[in-house]
């Protein structure tokens, strides 16, 4: 017997398996699979996350300075006397930021873009934080631009854009190379990137 | 230069990024992404899934007769006077009261066991809703007790149990078949499933 509702569970349920379906990662079975484990575990783990979320909704926001997802604005790393400003890192995302510091790679400063460049999803340089790079970059301290953006048509679209537009200014625009993967299999890369890692070849 | 915290992100995200990565499905990373993704969407998803997860903390809990995951109790299932109460359904978990439910599959009442009978996991015969599923099988307008159980050790383990305990009640007890699955192509399946399917052939 079919029952008329799509789903028997009560609209509670159906609302949140919903919602969690909306995270990336999560498809509608996984999402169901979540919202059991988080009513299984309502004190453990229901109750923190509601807490969890509505802080986080109420104290992060971008930084002025550098568009970077923060409590606090200047955020820690463009409050940080001991980061060198005469570094900026470009990146599309906050993401970007965390991988990045995770992995201790960046000394300087960091400009979050937003986003890349796309002509497929109808990004302009005006959706992105373009002028404030400029002026960023203008800044007589500034003497390195490093554009840390993905290796796609998108990323690197924004790349050659990007070194369009601070073209006039005082800076050393770089980007970070191309090449195998650390810990990767050559038989497993994909034919880009092994031309790229052959073009860009180093000395022993 | 590497910073002494473990990443630089804010004390709000890592603790939500701490918590979405306990929901099963979402490892550090996507739990990374999903934190990013929910602080882009404040609006439309983030303050909506805390108050969904607040409400649902608050108006689930279990059946007090079949054990399922419910806004009431009795639940929508066990409150359903159309729903044949001669046929229970015993299940491990809520999640498959779901499935079930979706398939349309069953026009009996369900009875959640609340898990598996597990050696290695320590799940005893007392830590299941088994003495509440004896007496419900006990009832005299209860015929037939389908066990809709995992086909692995543990669930074949918790169907023999059942049906020990069972034996002495002028119920049928039955279990789901073994077979390849609907849309399965035979050479993806496994060994077991392929002689579990051959042993039970039946005539065209």
């Amino acid at each position: 017997m079919r029952t008329t509702r799509s789903a028997l569970a009560a609209p509670e349920i159906e609302r949140l398996v919903e919602l969690l379906g909306k995270l990336p990662g999560l498809g509608p079975r996984s999402a169901r699979r979540a919202a059991l484990h988080l009513l299984k575990k309502k004190d453990a783990l229901m109750a923190p996350l509601a807490e969890a979320l509505t802080a986080a909704a109420g104290k992060i926001g971008p930084c002025g300075e550098c568009g970077a997802l923060d409590a606090q604005s200047p955020c820690a790393v463009c409050s940080n006397p001991t980061r060198d400003e005469s570094l900026l890192c470009v990146v599309a995302d906050t993401g970007d930021v965390w991988a990045l510091e995770r992995a201790g790679a960046i000394r300087g400063r960091y400009h979050v873009l937003g986003g890349l460049l796309s002509a497929l999803d109808g990004v302009r340089p005006e959706d992105l934080r373009i002028g404030q790079l400029i002026e960023r970059a203008g800044r007589p301290h500034t003497r390195e631009v490093i554009l840390a953006l993905a290796a796609t048509v998108d990323g690197q679209a924004t790349a050659h854009y990007l070194t369009d537009r601070l073209a006039g200014l005082k800076v050393t625009i770089s980007r970070l190379s191309h090449g195998v993967p650390v810990g990767g299999e050559l038989e497993l890369l994909d034919d880009g990137t092994l031309l790229a890692a052959l073009a860009s070849r180093r000395p022993m």
